[in-house]
């Protein structure tokens, strides 16, 4: 486990100092303001905006957009919680929302590096698959992102 | 291929309106001053954020941030690009972003319906997976998203 909280840019990390297994953290709380002011810009549907309107559909009170929680999670990876050398840079990946994000729910991020592939063509990268569990404060996951990143490789 | 423009409220589709190979088409024009207000927020790394700063990138230059490509392919979405019963809710899928996103690039989003799958168990809905590709103006491919979604079913 590493704690992410004293990162800067000095410690950012190589495909080389990945591990499998290893381990980052962050947390964020969203609100209703937020789950709203992103709704109205990317995600204008009854449920992401209006909580009587919401009662009635299939998340039965107001959540916050599934993007929205994608959005969140890049943030708080990009706030340190994943120190990689050249950033944070997806190629693709898998993403499921097995549960609604609400409002006032404390979402934590841990991120596990899964796979570490040295580019057979490129010396000075690789590929690094990276799972980042978004949890709720009663440890529901609430998004699973499997991301495919680009990693330089200390050359 | 159906022509969205016209689509309102009372032409949304339930799961036994689709068919394998419907499709459905939006666009969208990003600039830089909604590439950059993003970055701040969600994705605040150099290449997203500084022309200067990103030349020395894997991007080489100002790009959109991937989640932004992907909340913005669901604004596009949401505004009849696929007129679904009870909205688009989605319960996960597959990203990928081949290409870049420049400012002024015009995204348009065209979705196919790939799978139509009844729920055994509630007999109200069922899963269509639908393709959604993300085109620039030179008609590359810049995110492909494969989406699991939850539709009601006409009882």
């Amino acid at each position: 486990m590493i704690e992410t909280s004293t990162q800067d840019s000095d410690e950012r990390l190589y495909l080389d100092d990945l591990y499998v297994g290893q381990r980052f953290t962050r947390t964020h709380v969203i609100d209703e303001p937020q789950i709203k002011a992103f709704a109205r810009e990317f995600d204008p549907q009854p449920f992401h905006q209006d909580e009587d309107a919401a009662k009635d559909t299939l998340f039965a009170g107001l959540a916050a957009s599934g993007w929205h929680t994608a959005a969140i999670t890049m943030r708080l990876l990009v706030d340190s919680g994943l120190p990689l050398m050249g950033g944070i840079i997806g190629a693709g990946g898998e993403l499921a929302w097995p549960k609604p994000k609400r409002p006032g729910d404390t979402l934590q991020v841990e991120s596990e590096v899964l796979e570490i592939t040295p580019s057979r063509s490129r010396p000075d990268r690789g590929m690094a698959t990276v799972r980042s569990l978004t949890h709720n404060q009663r440890k529901e996951v609430v998004q699973e992102l499997t991301a495919k990143l680009i990693v330089p490789r200390r050359v």
